[in-house]
């Protein structure tokens, strides 16, 4: 057990606070022979990156990924993959000022309340910093995970949604929220600049979408792959929801309405005529696509003053100054991606396990 | 790792089938000393249990559980604990004509694609018939949580609501749907016959909350508490969406809106104007109620018949006979207890382990 | 983390104490499809049952294992197998007379300082009666390793050591010692006897030895082969050294005198010309023969009178009564057996997993 | 599960090849507040580096730790502690000629039997320097065993036993060989001088002793302490035996002659007449000092060829040049201490967790 790693076979392991010389992960139990290099991950890497427009944090970091151990001219050897990536823009005098309050819906005062000591500088460990190496480490699951394609992009900020019948995976990638509706991301500028003018915050719904998982991956009652995503995309920074599939909809549905339709394709794979299921049946998998959605909630840090506390037991206001992303759902999507990547690889190995010889598509008959 | 296996420090293996001899838990790490015998654990299972209405499965199990070891006089003794429960009332006959067949919305075909060998009668290892186990293991996961109080309640039927102004806990154990709405009851017994008559079914959404939770359980990154509960809840059956606090509805408030204010209390304890964070900041319990929701879907076993497949690759109809709720969401009310009493047993002991000497209650200042 | 759990992907949690109702274990990650019933594993259980000669304890159980979950006409379906055996002969009025005094060599003293409780008759939890379950996990563990042998032989008995030019594999089902040499059986026989005359008591040595495993089990630094044996060994009741190999004679040999010289064999096999590594090299399998030993200590109970104090912190003398095996270390042979099946078993499904296109022989080239 | 890890609360995974650009490791689980800097750790290191006499390896490396996190003000925070040693002195032309030949003895065949791809240079994974990073583990973990002192000494050379009458603790530091004996310590400088002349290599067998350790550490049946000993003692590199107090010895002894009778001392903790079992029973800690000792087996790499094959199954053979330790053994005493401070830091705190009003001293009554 260790509260800072994640995942059993395919195993990530990370580790650093925000203003410390350098964060990093180990990622152990990766397959040998996998072509790896830094140029495998730096661009998941620098599409969550900070300072890229104006809509996400200022502050400027290269976020240079090295690899210290695990391959070998240019494969994984089986060994443990150490990854790290110095921090070089640390201005710790921003800080200074909270140093001894707690910021209203922050982990400044459960860290105290645990530990009696934090490392307030940015956040320390609790800052969203860790999850470059998420996505870092989702990077090399991703090549463990061939013929699979995992997409994010985010469904709604503040309180709206984009149109589903607008969608196009093309968009995401040519906006600044990863929308896939362009009308939509035309509407969030404007309402992102007007929050980032007040010194508000947004909160955001990202969706996450895993194409071409075989069938088989997720076990029984506590081995669950929807249960493990659910866990996966829970512990990203500033989430509070997680549904699978048709999710909290799925209660309003009759059961009828919510039925998955099968039928035979003409090359013998089982195929479904809705996914309500979101890809999950009885926690594994069905071959369908695997998609999960989590709700992320405003950025804590705004400028309007709230009441607080401070560490000395008196009450206080506290208002953040500093670089802070007005809406942190944005950056969320490749850290969802990565968290979902990090889940199915690891079921992969683990399915693998116990069933070597598994058919990898929803093929009848099994035997 | 296993697949059936819950917790790390307070850990739970279930075991059985709906239709084998029997079913049955091994809990693994409980503290010695603690006042423990069946007359702990059975009132939580009588309340599980089906039979009890004419809204749930009208399967007659006694479900008995007994304590076959890790007891002693009345005492735990800090060795595993066994409970095992009969299977009294099995019918296979009923489930002849499904062994070929995949239900829609159930787990048939994914075990077969999985395992390539599945025990058909009853849904086997995927029945909710495991849940018992749950809910055993929470009455003992209850000991260890002194002072904690974990309480649950359906919050919705289909689509429609509870009123939460109506709410009275002392309502939860009046009527067949733990609803803490009185009115709302009374629209649910009149939609749910509905659904029976029709051989339809509804989904639910439940809420559990535990007050007097220390605060400081939970961890960074990958031991969150409210990642843990989110894959607690997400794995049981039929549940397709978690949130915890404010959850979706987080997404569409402003960083103002969305902020827990805190002041002192008299006593030296922390409070907070609101519990958006539902009782988690950062992964950690702040000490406040924690709130988390899950939505689960309307029962897949339907009297109308769907499209679906056998095992041999045909197109079939199913239509699922049997004893089934209408509801499957009434009877995870209980469930749901149990799985968060679980969640918290376990993170207070990792706690403790790291922690021994920090405050039971959001005192400050902290040292 | 459990402490009464074994391996990782075929993973064995027991539970049961000696005088309770009922011991049992559960065997979570088995690879479904495997023919398993009762009948597999009754025999491995008799071997090891006492009463079954005059130097074993004439404690009479039948011994007789049930499985209640995980198979399903005959086969195993992937899902925890539950084995169960009743405790029928349990004389608990023989203990009264330890309840309060710590037996010298016993756990007695030490549970009682770590939980403060224990279960005193007949040992409670540490009673070797517990083994009976790593004997039944062990047949299920064999069901795994197909083409694998594992078999034992006590090698010393007292300081009596077996000439190992007489070594027959025959002979060890042919004496009541686990013998591989006849003439030190004979030796023994009237060792025994004589210790049991004398109230007096035994160690042993025993070796363990499995043929036809895979190249590639283990991995580096904490996942080596040799350590999980060790641990395996090492945590059977009374053991007190393991060695693989050459052992602790290995430390004093040179460097050519242990060197394991290899050539080809004609079917392109790696051969060793000796294999003082015992078929681990690096903490993972060669290939070869894998050998292991483990000495267990005279048994503790004894009738010659002992100092030792009460629970009350009174010296006293403690003389054992009942029904005790003169040499415990006879029935660890099946034990250490079972264990070295565990690992093995477990090891095959982590090797699978990150490397399932590795050869199963040591065959050159690798690629 | 993780490979590369050890430890499940107190827990540390290590990463790096011999030749890489950097070793290092992640502690988690560690508790907060305990002052740390690298001045805590480097001692230990510079005990066991290479290059401190002609005895062991020529290779010079500073080995100099960094902390890169866990850490704020010079207290431990309760989050990872990541340790890193840069790689200086690799000197990678050294291991051409063994790229595609496997040392008798090494790791190099069963690496590539598994892998399919290794790093060969200076053995990578497998080499000795990943034992650095347990020592610099180890020394975090000394931080938690307040109170306990871990000493460790080499007690045999070759076939040369230490007279344990002349045992004196000073005088493992004096000498180039941590030898307690002095007379011993100069006739090993003889035998190991004539064994590096000669390109041949001598085995040893360490002793490493815990005193003021608290009862109740361990556990039953799969978390006993002696267990997890052996586990990490066998796991060091070369290490072919283990054992705990008596050990193999103790299978020669009678009961009588192995028992360890108790008495009370006028403190009211109970103290052992002799310590037989090395301070375990039952898998759990008496409260007496815990004595463990382990084989190691002579250094492989001998200057006088041996058979053996190469990677494209042919015969060859081997000798091998570069630089290297006549008896590794001796570098094996500060890891062996360090694997045994690694074991009780996390036996504390699993004990702990589940005991948290457990007695720190054998005294009693317990209640």
């Amino acid at each position: 057990m260790s509260h800072n790693s994640f995942g059993h076979l395919f195993r990530v392991t990370t580790w650093g606070e925000s203003h410390g010389p350098a964060i990093g992960c180990v990622v152990d139990g990766c397959p040998p022979r996998l072509a790896l290099t830094e140029a495998d991950i730096q661009p998941f890497l620098d599409r969550r990156r900070p300072g890229q427009s104006k809509f996400v944090t200022q502050r400027q970091e290269p976020d240079q990924v090295r690899i210290l151990s695990g391959t070998f001219e240019g494969l994984t050897t089986g060994t443990p993959i150490s990854l790290l990536i110095e921090n070089t823009d640390q201005r710790s005098k921003d800080y200074g000022e909270i140093k001894d309050r707690y910021r209203p819906g922050h982990a400044d005062l459960t860290y105290d309340l645990k530990y009696g000591i934090r490392d307030y500088r940015g956040g320390g460990r609790s800052s969203a910093r860790e999850t470059a190496m998420r996505v870092a480490a989702g990077a090399v699951a991703r090549k463990v995970l061939e013929g699979v394609t995992i997409r994010g992009a985010l469904v709604q900020m503040g309180p709206d949604r984009v149109d589903r019948a607008a969608w196009d995976w093309a968009a995401v990638e040519e906006n600044a929220f990863f929308c896939p509706d362009r009308a939509a991301a035309a509407r969030w500028e404007a309402m992102l600049t007007e929050a980032r003018k007040s010194g508000s915050s947004l909160g955001a719904v990202i969706e996450v979408v895993a194409e071409g998982v075989s069938p088989g991956l997720g076990a029984p009652i506590y081995g669950k792959l929807d249960a493990d995503i659910a866990a996966a995309l829970m512990g990203i920074n500033a989430v509070k929801g997680v549904e699978i599939g048709e999710g909290f909809a799925a209660a309003a549905l009759s059961g009828e309405g919510n039925a998955d339709e099968m039928r035979m394709a003409p090359d013998g794979r089982v195929l479904f005529g809705d996914n309500h299921a979101g890809g999950v049946l009885g926690g594994i998998s069905t071959g369908q696509p695997i998609v999960a959605r989590f709700a992320v909630k405003p950025t804590s840090s705004i400028l309007t003053p709230r009441k607080s506390v401070d560490r000395f037991g008196q009450e206080v206001e506290v208002l953040t100054k500093g670089r802070h992303d007005p809406c942190v759902g944005i950056r969320a999507v490749p850290v969802g991606e990565a968290m979902l990547a990090l889940v199915l690889a690891d079921h992969l190995l683990r399915h693998r396990a116990q069933n070597p010889d598994a058919p990898t598509e929803a093929r009848l008959p099994r035997n």
